[in-house]
C-alpha cells in the first residue's frame, strides 16, 4: 500500500512539470515499476504532444512486460489527438495499473479501466485524488462546465490599498511576491484586465519569470464594452508576443474595432447588462475558444462585477505590511458592494505562504 | 550555561503571568534553584505588590543560603514602593544571581549589580534579553520616554474592508480573533477610540475573557476634540467598569464637559493642531498620568491620524478570508493618506497567527 502511493507521488511530482504547456488538457504523469525498480518515467509535456504513458513506454530503459504502471489520471479510451492510452498499455503487456483518479468526464469515465481489465490487467484507482483533483482543479472545472477557472490575483497593503490615493502602485508586493504572480501567468492560459488598467498603466502583461526558465505568455483578455482602450496601448501592439482578446459591447465603435483588429488582434462582441460586458456570456465565449483557465487581475470595478456575476473561483491575495492611508485610495474590490457584513462572500481551503515579509492567502470562493 | 537558560526560561515564563497586572512595571520572575532542584518560584504579581525577588523568597520550601536566583531584570537597589530586592537577596545569603536584563533605566542600570558584587555575590547577565525585551517592550518604551507604547489594531476583509457599505461591521472577524483582541485589553491599560466609533458603535470596550479567567478593563480614552460624544453613551456612563477620560481641545463646550465630568468620567485637555487633539501632546499627558500602554482601536481617520503623529508602535492587524466589496466601504486607514508607495509606512519583525480561518499579522512600524 504505502509503496503505491510512493510511487504515485513520484508520477504526480512528474505530471506538475508540465504546468503551462498543457492546457486544456489536464496534467498527467506516469511512472513504471518493476521489482521494486523504477524504470521509466513520463509526463504530458504539451498540448497535442504524446500523454504521459506513452512517454513512460518511450524512455523505458528495460522491457516493460509484467511491469506496473502508476499514472494519476485513467488511461483514456478513444482517439482523439493521440491513440487510446488503454490499448497501449494493453500492447506493451503491463501487468499492473494504479490510478490516481478516473476520468471526471462523465461520458468517458471507467472505459479507460473497464479495457485494461477487459484484458486481464489488474486495476487499482483513487490514491492521491484529493492532491490530483487540486493540482488539476482548471482542468476539472473546465471539462464539467466549459467555462474557464478563474483565479483572481489582488495585491494591497495592510490597511487595504491597491495603490496610493494619488494612483502610485509601485510597488505594492515585493520582489518574490511579483516573481509568484509570473509563475501565475505561466499556469493560467489567459489574463484578464479591465480597461481602466490599461488606461492608468499601459501594461505589457507578458510573462517574465526568473532565472533561466522560459515562460509562456499568458492570451491577455481587456474587458472594455465601449472599446475606450487607446490604440497605441501596449497590449494592442505587441500580438507577436501574445494574443489579445477585447471584450466589447454593441457600444464599442466599429471603425475603432477595425483599427484593433488590423493591428492583429481579436475583437469579441459580448452581451451587455447594465452596458457593460455580460461576463458569464464572456466567459461562455472564452470557453468555447480552448481557455481553460484565467488569471484575473483587475481592478476594483472588474474585480467586483466578477466576484458579483460568480465567474471566481479562487482568490490569492497578496499582503504588504506596509500603511499607505487614505480615504481616496483604491481597494481591491470596489463596486456597490454587498449590505451586510454576514452575507461577504466567503473563501475555503485557505492557505497560507511568506514571501519575505509579504503574505500570500490562497483560498477558493465558497459557492452560494 | 544551558541550565542557566532553562531556569531563565522558566522565570521568563514567570513572569509572563504578571500581565495585565504590573503596569506600569515591569514583568519580571525569579526562580531559586539549589542543587540543581527548583526551591522557589516568584513573579511580580500586581502594581504596588511585592516584586519577583521577594515573592520567591516567601514561596521558598528550604533555605536559601548558598543557592542561585535567576531572575528576568536587574533587582533593584533604591527604595520605591517595595524595599530593595538587591539588598534582600545579600539578607537571604543568594551565592549567584544570573539576571536577564540590565535596568533599563540609565540612571540606575547596574547599580543593583554592583550592590551584589560588592557583597560577594556571583552575578552574571544577558541571558534571554531579547526575548525579555519584546515581553517588557511597554515598560521598555514607557520608562525611556514617558509616553504610552501603543498597538493599533485593525480588523479587515480580504478587499481590505473594516464594514460594508452601510458600515455594517458585524462581524468582520471570527470569535477566535475576537477572543484575542480581549486578551489584549486585559494586556495594554488603555484603549483609545475616536468619537466617531463612540457615536456609530456605542461600545463599552471592556475586556471579556474566555473560559474563567478575569479580566482587567482598560481605561478607556476617547479622542473628541469637540466634545460631540453623546452624554448617554454607554462608555460615559460606565465608571464603575473602568474609567472613561475625553480628550477634548479648548473647542470643546465648557458646560457639557462639566456634565460629561459630573458622571464620573475624567476630561482631559490637549492642545489642537488644525481644530484636532495633537496626539503627541496627549501621549505626554496620558504618560504623566502612568499610562504605559495603549491599544487603539481607533476608525480611520483617528488611525491615520496616530500614524502621522508617529506615535503607533506595533500594528496587530487581523484579515478575515471573505470580501465585501464596494468603493463606499472604509478601510482601516484613512486621512489624506501617503502619496508615493516607496514612502509608506513600513513594518518590522512581521509575525502570522491563524486563528481558524482568520490571519493575524503583526509588526512594528519602522520609525523613520
Amino acid at each position: 500500500m504505502s509503496k503505491d502511493y510512493k510511487y504515485m507521488q513520484l508520477a504526480y511530482n512528474l505530471a506538475k512539470k508540465g504546468c503551462g504547456g498543457v492546457n486544456p488538457n489536464p496534467l498527467v504523469g506516469a511512472v513504471i515499476v518493476k521489482d521494486n525498480k523504477v524504470i521509466s518515467e513520463g509526463y504530458h509535456e504539451i498540448y497535442g504532444g504524446p500523454h504521459a504513458e506513452v512517454n513512460a513506454f518511450r524512455s523505458a530503459k528495460e522491457p516493460v512486460e509484467g511491469a506496473t504502471m502508476y499514472v494519476t489520471l485513467e488511461p483514456c479510451s478513444h482517439y482523439g489527438k493521440t491513440p487510446p492510452c488503454a490499448q497501449a498499455i494493453v500492447d506493451n503487456k503491463i501487468a499492473r495499473v494504479v490510478i490516481g483518479m478516473l476520468d471526471p468526464n462523465p461520458l468517458v469515465s471507467g472505459r479507460g479501466v473497464k479495457l485494461l481489465q477487459e484484458h486481464g490487467i489488474e486495476v487499482e484507482s483513487d490514491f492521491l485524488s484529493a492532491e490530483l483533483a487540486q493540482m488539476n482543479r482548471v482542468f476539472l472545472k473546465f471539462i464539467q462546465t466549459k467555462t474557464p477557472y478563474m483565479v483572481m490575483k489582488t495585491a494591497m497593503t495592510l490597511d487595504g490599498k491597491i495603490a496610493s490615493y494619488t494612483g502610485d502602485s509601485r510597488w505594492v508586493s515585493n520582489e518574490l511576491s511579483r516573481a509568484k504572480v509570473h509563475e501565475l501567468r505561466n499556469e493560467l492560459i489567459a489574463i484578464m484586465v479591465g480597461v481602466d488598467t490599461v488606461i492608468a498603466d499601459n501594461p505589457i502583461l507578458t510573462t517574465r519569470l526568473t532565472g533561466d526558465k522560459k515562460g509562456r505568455n499568458p492570451i491577455r483578455i481587456v474587458v472594455d464594452s465601449k472599446a475606450r482602450i487607446p490604440l497605441d496601448s501596449k497590449i494592442l501592439n505587441s500580438c507577436e508576443a501574445a494574443k489579445t482578446v477585447l471584450a466589447v459591447t454593441e457600444a464599442a465603435d466599429s471603425e475603432k474595432l477595425e483599427a484593433i483588429e488590423a493591428l492583429g488582434n481579436e475583437v469579441l462582441k459580448i452581451k451587455s447588462s447594465n452596458g457593460r460586458v455580460e461576463l458569464k456570456d464572456l466567459m461562455a465565449k472564452l470557453g468555447e475558444k480552448g481557455i481553460d483557465g484565467i488569471l484575473l487581475e483587475g481592478g476594483a470595478t472588474l474585480n467586483y462585477a466578477a466576484l458579483e456575476s460568480q465567474v471566481v473561483d479562487e482568490v490569492h491575495a497578496y499582503i504588504a505590511p506596509k500603511i499607505i492611508g487614505g480615504y481616496e485610495a483604491k481597494t481591491p474590490v470596489g463596486g456597490k458592494g454587498i449590505e451586510k457584513m454576514k452575507d461577504a462572500i466567503e473563501l475555503e481551503n485557505i492557505e497560507i505562504e511568506q514571501l519575505g515579509n509579504d503574505l500570500m492567502l490562497t483560498g477558493k470562493i465558497i459557492k452560494k
